[in-house]
């Protein structure tokens, strides 16, 4: 029997707003970092790594929240652990003093993902498949069993989850030969950082269409002036057929949504994405209405699945943008998947940060293989920074997601980074 | 000029598992605890005091999410952040990195809610004045000044904000006369932990009685036929016209709200508190509208001011359950009173806990002088827990809240409390 014997963790910051990489209207100057956990057993096997993504400041309450989990987890039995993950988040989710500092939501509620996620490592690691592979292999009653319904049972049971996941069982060996043959589609949001200035956004733009995407995203909400002209740039660089999403980070109130939206219609935005909070589900149910035909996307800060589910019923959202690390990991963003199935809205994930390109695609990839069973207007979102971090970086050709072929989540970062990102002692930050 | 010199932050644990106090059908054995600071001058004037009311384990991430604080605070000009209360609010509510780790929602929404909370304590103190006292005397301009309406504008601007308080302005001295004389209402929560047995509940209801409370609160939603027979033990002893909530702390999901509810229906419950998540909105709705005449109440676990709008543009929640410590403190909780005045939907405060009861009770009175102007269907939750632990004591006589008399936000805690509690060296814990 194989035991963990600890939750080892990491303050890891990376200096990015020297450059205004990542730079919108909510955030002038991220330090994308990551409060990262390695999950390690007294066997002679791979570790479990995972991490919540967070830009700096207040990193280190993301590290005391995953360490306030560690003596639910060392000393259990790592095969029983792993092989019901359905209980296993149960019991991390619903530990009735730890949920009480959200409930479901914000820092212990991510806490909680990141060691989910790592699980989900350790898991894939020792089956020596990737994650995305591990989890389409699943039977749909497997993957009903790693669910909580808890909440959800209004609007999908356990026994309409099973049928959609049964409706997608035929053609997965099909998706999945087409995955490795010829990848998952891509968006960039590299061209888009509202610090760049226009020269740099054309540039970038140029380069994204030379790199074979149809779809780029750019920030927006700062000032409309600018906004206008920047869009301009971008539409006159993409032509009618390339697909610009815009960004607007929760700037706005629901009816200078509106308006601002109204004025940017004229270069054909592909969808909004968080005009307003994202706790707001009635706001962008309004939102949505009144700026149709342009479409609303959200969900990278959206809590957990009770939100997603609201957002779908109250038809508030026409893209869902799962997040690996806001909510409490595989199995909520499964649940996620499967309320996007029943409701026919594409998934199409937040990412960028810090690896949350080389963990998101493996949820877009089962969602492809064994849930909706579509790429249709289905894109993960792609940014080229901090990808040499990883054991296993993401690979983006042609504006498409390669298929990993390493077993593990996507979620380790090499010891090198480790040691030079720690924050503060590490060489990047004395 | 005087500056902030510390935040000093202790973990205090109470160990009130022991005797299943607060045991409910989510929270089975909590020891009540406080992630809790005080705010430090260079003056030789008082110490601000707040908290956040956690429930055990986790409350140390919670100190170190108030810890995170430090640095934006400590040297700041004490005058102008208690000056300009707004303002103070938004720079810590919306500095980025740290509102990453939410948005707004969870411990670090609720870390700022204690800071916020000590800084009126230490401007009510300063002012010689109890806090109630403090925001009664502010002109409508004044208290509009202290609310941020980001995401509340579709429902609540400032100018309608500012057009209700100065239609509640005439008859204030009048009410606050009345609280002075009378006090405020309130029912009491003692009788009803799930933990308790029937002899016990029989005992503690008739005793509620006889202290002249006119409402009580059973919990419910462990157990059914347990349910029927612990509300039947309490409507015999109360007769029809004592009010019984009932409450169900989460517990079900919307179908199973329902029904269950109806079967409880018989003993006329006053209300049923948070019957299923605190994030479903249109949950909430739903069982509103099934289990009418019975009316829903939540808002003890609700995030934050936008989950506040959505209830009561919903009509999902016929009472609003401020918490003291739940949200981003004072300023938030005068939005959300704002809110409520407006929707003409009852605020009935969640209190119990540690210190709940000492500090919500100011904002309740608040209420009833310059907000809503009224009492009707309105009372403050009562629990005979800890308070003798702080230093400004409620007085509750006759089931009616007295209105403290004391400088300050009532929620300071004795010394001695202080280092006999603290986890895990305190003497309580050694």
């Amino acid at each position: 029997m194989s035991q963990i014997t600890a939750l080892d963790t990491f303050d890891l910051r990376f200096p990015t707003s020297r450059m205004l990489d990542g730079s919108d209207a909510m955030n002038p100057d991220p330090d994308y970092s990551a409060a990262y956990v390695i999950v390690r057993t007294d066997d002679s096997g791979p570790d479990g790594h995972g991490f919540v993504f967070t830009i700096g400041r207040g990193t280190d309450v993301q590290v005391a929240a995953i360490d306030a989990l560690r003596p639910l987890l060392v000393g259990a039995d790592v095969d029983a652990l792993v092989a019901d993950m359905g209980s296993t988040w149960r019991r991390l989710v619903h530990d009735s003093p730890l949920r009480w500092l959200g409930p479901e939501k914000g820092i212990m509620h991510m806490a909680i993902g990141a060691v989910v996620n790592a699980l989900w490592d350790l898991a894939a690691k020792r089956a020596g498949v990737p994650l995305w592979r591990l989890l389409s292999d699943l039977s749909p009653e497997q993957l009903v069993d790693l669910v909580d319904f808890r909440y959800l049972t209004d609007v999908l049971d356990p026994a309409e989850a099973l049928h959609l996941l049964q409706a997608a069982e035929p053609g997965r060996a099909e998706r999945a030969a087409d995955l490795v043959a010829r990848g998952y589609p891509a968006y960039t949001t590299t061209p888009g950082w509202l610090g760049y200035d226009d020269a740099k956004l054309a540039r970038l733009t140029r380069e994204a269409l030379d790199a074979g995407f149809t779809q780029i995203k750019l920030k927006v909400g700062g000032d409309l002036d600018d906004d206008v002209r920047r869009l301009g740039i971008a539409r006159e660089i993409c032509g009618p057929d390339v697909r610009i999403a815009i960004d607007a980070n929760q700037r706005w109130d629901v009816d200078e949504a509106v308006r601002w939206v109204k004025e940017l219609a004229p270069f054909d935005p592909w969808w909004v994405e968080e005009p307003t909070s994202p706790d707001d589900v009635l706001g962008h149910a309004a939102i949505a209405e009144r700026i149709a035909p342009v479409r609303v996307a959200t969900g990278e800060h959206v809590a957990n699945r009770v939100v997603f589910k609201q957002l779908l019923q109250a038809r508030a959202t026409q893209f869902v943008q799962i997040d690996a690390t806001r909510v409490a990991g595989v199995n909520e963003n499964l649940a996620i998947l499967l309320l996007a199935a029943k409701f026919g809205v594409p998934v199409c994930p937040h990412a960028g940060g810090v690896g949350l390109c080389e963990a998101v695609q493996h949820l877009a990839m089962v969602d492809y293989v064994a849930v909706s069973g579509s790429t249709e207007n289905r894109v993960i979102e792609y940014v080229d920074h901090l990808h040499e971090h990883f054991a296993d970086p993401v690979r983006v050709e042609n504006g498409r997601y390669r298929a990993p072929e390493r077993p593990g989540a996507g979620t380790e970062i090499l010891v090198p980074s480790l040691v030079a990102h720690r924050f503060p002692d590490g060489e990047v930050w004395r």
